[in-house]
């Protein structure tokens, strides 16, 4: 049962919220103060449909941090530890913020119009009081600002098929992770291809908020015989693919190091960024894991236990449909991880061990077989 | 009709979630990534309750950014326009901070332990972040920090006896906007006499989770006979008595002074503040100001009219069942606000007009008469 949600002026709401409520969605949460829908059909159906059709999703929430003049590249580089000195315009980049301790800030996806102009497309924090806090104190000559930006995701393995009725057949030529300029109705939207789930699609930062309101509609009467629907960040499959949510399996407290992100930490590159010196010797305190729990649990409590020593914390978890296991992230110390003693954690039916995964989960690696889709089940994760 | 809130680790719990839950809170909203409650027996049953009793609040997601080091209170200046150069410690302030344009970025009260050592208990936006990011680029000698404090609230005009039972009677001491280091079961609390409504009362700033929830327990179980329950910000008392709401009725894209937060914003003093200068030479575009309309409205629509041109928005209103009117704050043009022409609102029966007022309402001036306690009725705003 989950509690009523109190909307106001300040939890913000977006040019496709009437649409969203129309269509039935069943529950918020609060992202960039603003709201973001996070149930239709029910986490089972939406995660079904998901991975079989096409999803509109409105991710207005994932706002948009503008930095624009002369040091914006240099700002850039100073918030992340990631070397950007070869990005090009055209393309989009997943950014670990760090701040000068190397904890993170934020993990958004960066997209560079030119080396002048940037964008933020950010996690739950925010990340333009950091940005104007650095140019202030350093005196950047840069601009901060939050543009009226809507992103709106279609999801799904249908999304390419959709996106090119809509839009031509040109998006199918846009490679993962880069953008195009695209036409829509005579106005030029940002289109890239990328989003919060592994079943493919892409994401349009629409600026124009009745044009937006028209392409929504578009692109449900352009989808029907697809079966589009509306759709949302799936706790689900977001688990399955191991994409990670900022304030939920990391935060202020994490350096990427220690949540797996290593391949975005250029700790050999010669780079001006606040946290790269900490970064470079620094030493993992507990790593973010994956854990696989036999059969359908709900965990009472967020512990991860080795024999009677509390040694980590479930940060999120779901029952996976596809693989008929309960899976887990969790927090859990080094110590405890290079350690042969097994883990438990506690769900409602008692103790239960856990198996250890890297993240994403190798599903191969660990024996388990993807089910056909199945009867909807409801049992899923909220900690 | 409320939508439902999706809970995660992201929208934190406090160490009053369990109790609040078992007390009946009926809605909450996130306000600094964590829950607040928004009501508990209906917000007109929970106001006149407010006005004639004691609640306890759980406003835990009223976070501490905590400076310290030799250049906190350097810092806590250059992040206000309000002159800072006389606070002692034991003091609390209401403080607009703003950015080198003047606009708001949060509007906390600031306690000072001492110059080396401050606390801003923000409304919503990530002040963390700004500070940390003025003191990362400026080179400040502080360490800027969220620490686990929990402020619980005690309010309403039998809030002092209640405390004075728990606390004992030297909190009945304490002046307006100062506070005591007060025993608790052997351990130290700050308690201020402070809170977001003008019913009189305190903040107990709770730093041992545990001990919160045997405090809790206390002051139900010795306010059994002042008729303690449990209560969170109301919308109609907070409205009523003017009180803004940052993210609601005022946000980045406005100053103080266009807010009417004159008295704070310190234009002659010498001081080295980020936003002064920009302040001394800038003209308010529009200005809150508060709106009267007679009858029980519920709003459509946020726009204020005057004839045919909209001039302006109402960012909160409330149905006041003290003053029978329904009472809005709204954000106008100051072209608008000194014209001869009446302004106009639009209500589910259609135009009508508005008295305009300043802030807080003055209603003797109005020519309104506080009502008694009557049967409570439901017609409240969420914009």
């Amino acid at each position: 049962m989950m509690p009523a949600l109190a909307v106001s002026r300040r939890t913000r709401s977006t040019p496709f919220t009437s649409r969203v409520e129309a269509m039935g969605v069943q529950a918020y949460t609060v992202y960039n103060h603003m709201l973001l829908p996070t149930v239709f059909q029910g986490i089972e159906e939406d995660y079904w449909h998901l991975c079989e059709h096409v999803q509109v999703w409105d991710v207005s929430c994932e706002r948009q941090v503008e930095i624009t003049g002369q040091d914006a590249q240099k700002l850039i580089q100073l918030m992340t530890p990631r070397d950007l000195s070869n990005a090009r315009a055209g393309q989009c980049f997943y950014l670990p913020l760090c701040d000068e301790k190397g904890m993170l800030i934020n993990d958004p996806i960066a997209i560079k119009h030119s080396d002048e102009h940037w964008w933020l497309s950010i996690a739950d924090s925010d990340v333009k009081l950091w940005a104007m806090g650095i140019a202030t104190g350093m005196g950047l000559d840069v601009a901060v600002c939050e543009p009226d930006v809507w992103p709106l995701a279609v999801q799904g393995p249908k999304a390419e098929d959709l996106m090119a009725r809509v839009f031509g057949g040109q998006v199918r030529d846009i490679r993962f992770f880069n953008y195009r300029h695209l036409n829509y109705q005579g106005t030029d939207m940002v289109v890239a291809r990328s989003g919060w789930s592994k079943q493919g699609g892409f994401e349009i930062y629409v600026s124009n908020a009745e044009l937006g309101g028209l392409l929504w509609d578009e692109l449900f009467s352009a989808g029907e015989d697809l079966q589009v629907a509306p759709g949302c960040p799936n706790l689900i499959e977001r688990i399955e693919s191991g994409l990670l949510s900022f304030g939920n399996d990391m935060d202020y407290s994490d350096t990427p190091l220690e949540c797996g992100l290593d391949k975005y930490v250029s700790l050999t590159a010669d780079i001006q960024s606040l946290s790269i010196n900490a970064l470079r010797s620094s030493t993992p305190r507990h790593q973010l894991v994956g854990l696989v729990c036999e059969g359908k649990h709900s965990f009472t409590a967020t512990g991860v236990y080795m024999q009677e020593l509390c040694v980590g914390e479930i940060t999120s978890w779901a029952w996976s449909p596809k693989y008929g296991v309960t899976l887990a992230m969790a927090r859990c110390s080094t110590p405890a991880l290079n350690s042969d003693v097994s883990l438990t954690v506690n769900s409602d039916s008692g103790p239960h061990p856990v198996v250890l995964s890297g993240l994403p989960f190798d599903f191969n690696d660990l024996g388990l077989t993807a089910h056909e889709a199945s009867q909807p089940q409801t049992v899923t994760g909220k900690l």
